[in-house]
């Protein structure tokens, strides 16, 4: 698939009609490991990556090992590949374009950045950055634009969903295609929420949530998993640590992916 | 901890009294998992970090990008890191003794070098260059000799214990510290060999396998679980990425390591 051909076949895949979902990926194992089980893209987790890497969440991990990974990763799988890039690792809108060209370079059709607690002119700014630098490298990218009040209970709550329109149509209007609104549960929210906007709505997903297609009913064009995929991997690695040095046993080491087939996904 | 301290822990902690048990890890995040669950000392898998970085086990990946991750591994931990190099990643001893001596200025303290199919005396000019280059760094590097005898099913089984212990003893004639020969399962087969040594034992061991205080009867005095925890941590990602595709639900992401404490592991 050429990059041109992936970037609108991404970009298709957004639809409440069968939402997009997205198990998020942090290295090329489990990118392969999430293509193999039928994912029609792969998303990274900026949490789950920076963690592998040896970093918090947030903006704090070294931008070039993560765009090591990021070419690793689109150079692996053959589905279109979208990266989360936190605030976009840099202060400046002009450092921000330059992380998007080189996330570009890696062969990557799309982008989460994000506004966290920053004032929204700032991430707006950030996304004409991230346009104009897919406009120079000639690629059709897929800007998802993610509003943090809900995550970060920001503002009055009272006015909180008004607050985040306000935002996300500021971000469309700077040139998002998408508007991802992670921490939202309440189906009345989500419903209002995508029914304000002109573009794909993202909800961050996980135990509890409806299921894809109910969030598709409720209008939600794209479900990721954040770094929820990461936590319950972890949550297997420290099982079997635990009984290893508890009890000295290793029945928590099943159930096991197959050496041969894990093997298999790099030939 | 100095180096100098770090590697006589690590070599104290080999003991059949109370085996030396290593829950491998792969990346940082995984490392300081398995620190945090009690690990006296962190192991990596070099399959597990080879899959992570996009290659297949075997000798296949770059060692530039195994360097990295083993100089962020030894960063983040406190505990003595030992790390899995496969075959040294280089053809010739010189290039082994290279990749060690890159090897020990990332931090490490110990490191695993296989035979794999190759002939006895590659790998024991390589544990010679090994040692060599510990001895020019200063550094009391544990080298721990892989004997894939039982794990590629080499030779003529009726002779396969002597031929193994005639291995072993012709790589700790070299300068080999430690006799790792993962493959084992018979109980009488492991304390024949641990009896015929006179350095420490490490097997691999799984489900089924006796408990790492029955090998230490055995005469075992370390126990280490290979790429099985990266397997079930890869199990954990496909049972999430499958659910979601299937049925579009999340439960699977349950249990899972909380993202506060995942990221308190970094800060």
């Amino acid at each position: 698939m050429t990059t041109a051909t992936k970037s609108a076949h991404f970009r298709s895949l957004h639809t409440p009609a069968r939402p997009l979902a997205l198990a998020n990926a942090w290295d090329v194992a489990t990118a392969r490991v999430v293509e193999a089980a039928g994912a029609p893209a792969v998303a990274t987790t900026s949490a789950g990556t920076a963690w592998s890497l040896g970093a918090p969440d947030g903006d704090r991990v070294s931008r070039d090992l993560v765009l090591g990974v990021l070419a690793r990763v689109a150079a692996a799988v053959t589905v279109p590949v979208t990266a989360d890039i936190e605030g976009g690792y840099g202060r400046t809108p002009a450092e921000v374009a330059d992380t998007v060209a080189r996330v570009l370079d890696a062969g990557v059709v799309g982008v989460n950045i994000e506004d966290g607690a920053r004032p929204p002119r700032v991430l707006a700014d950030r996304v004409v950055a991230a346009r104009g630098a897919a406009g120079r490298a000639g690629i059709d990218l897929f800007v998802n634009a993610r509003v943090d009040t809900y995550l970060l209970g920001l503002g009055d709550p009272a006015t909180r969903l008004r607050d985040t329109l306000a935002r996300a149509r500021g971000y469309v209007d700077a040139g998002a295609d998408g508007i991802f609104v992670p921490g939202l549960t309440d189906p009345g929210v989500i419903k209002e929420l995508a029914a304000g906007l002109t573009v794909p709505l993202n909800v961050m997903a996980g135990p509890g949530m409806p299921r894809v297609h109910e969030l598709g009913a409720l209008g939600v064009a794209r479900v990721s998993l954040g770094s929820g995929v990461a936590q319950a991997a972890h949550a297997a690695v420290r099982r079997a640590a635990r009984e290893l040095h508890r009890t000295g046993g290793y029945d928590s080491l099943r159930p096991a992916l197959d050496h041969g087939e894990l093997d298999g996904l790099f030939t």
